[in-house]
């Protein structure tokens, strides 16, 4: 019996493609049953250090990918629609991702606001809008802001993600299994093959 | 029975996607028994009017697209290396495909320059190879770059990479079936499904 190798799951909740990826590696921990480690990123500022203008800020592509990610959610047959208030400004919500891992909720927090993001389509740019989806989530949004404005927590994820982009990383999703790196959902399946080969 | 829909394939010889998708249209084209129309433009030219820096001259992007072509041609298992003298400057063989097509060889010409780029790794950005691929083709070299330089063959290739621009194509390889666009080789499970829907 082969041993399964660990899966590095690069991520922000702003991404689309990273929503796509997260609906498909759930649906393999549930069949293989094994856990996929997500790893946060400030895509931003990951896409800032690297000089690259993300997919959803140029005209031309960005028209291309609003029908490519439908194309590709219709073919995964998942719950899908681009968020109406793009782009999504995360720098609260990864801030808040250290946070849920420091405390141990950090796959309920994700599941929570990929679908927020990709399937609800909130606007979690909006204050109060995110404020009131922490209350959903049984957090209280005082004490949550709090400690996500911590600036180690705020070093937290400026170190992940400079430390994701000397790996070579410099967009979401990426998956990283041993030494091997692979950039886009639509690399899934080798990620998969790779994991368990 | 339904009828096939027609594929336009949008290529340049300079970029490695075009040659995957190249292989595998042509294994399609062959257990189909259907033909897809190859349109050439001049891809750095279209980056140019995309406001795009490609990814083959951007760092990061660079040294992770060169192990994705090597693990995508593996997974084709076709014969592929990046070509050693990359980047390859393909204005001249752009415009040798628009007189390709106009005398009626353009498959065979873009299958030649296709494996000499990304197969045999040959030095195309050097005249005297070029010329000497051009004779191994049955061609006179100086009445082929004779023709490939009328301004109006120019113009034609200018005209074929701004129309594919109006339409919103911003890169290689793009394939075009009825009003859909689909960008990258990644893509052709979706586009072949189109095209035989």
């Amino acid at each position: 019996m082969s041993k399964i190798k660990k899966i590095d799951f690069y991520f922000d909740i702003s991404s689309p493609y990273s929503y796509l990826a997260h609906t498909q590696i759930r649906k393999f921990e549930k069949d293989k049953k094994i856990k996929v480690n997500y790893c946060p990123v400030f895509l931003a500022g990951l896409h800032r250090t690297a000089d690259i203008t993300p997919a959803g800020l140029h005209p031309q592509k960005a028209k291309h990918m609003i029908k490519d990610l439908k194309m590709c959610a219709d073919w995964y047959k998942i719950k899908y629609q681009f968020n109406r208030y793009f782009p999504v400004k995360t720098i609260h919500i990864m801030r808040g991702s250290v946070v849920a891992i420091k405390e141990g909720f950090l796959s309920q927090y994700v599941d929570k606001f990929f679908k927020a993001a990709w399937v609800d389509s909130l606007n979690l740019n909006d204050e109060k809008i995110f404020e009131k989806f922490l209350k959903n989530m049984d957090l209280n949004p005082e004490s949550f802001i709090q400690k996500l404005n911590d600036p180690k927590i705020k070093d937290d994820l400026k170190n992940r993600t400079d430390n994701a982009f000397k790996k070579g990383i410099f967009g979401c999703p990426t998956f990283v299994v041993g030494s091997k790196i692979y950039f886009g959902q639509d690399r899934l399946e080798f990620v998969f093959r790779e994991a368990l080969k």
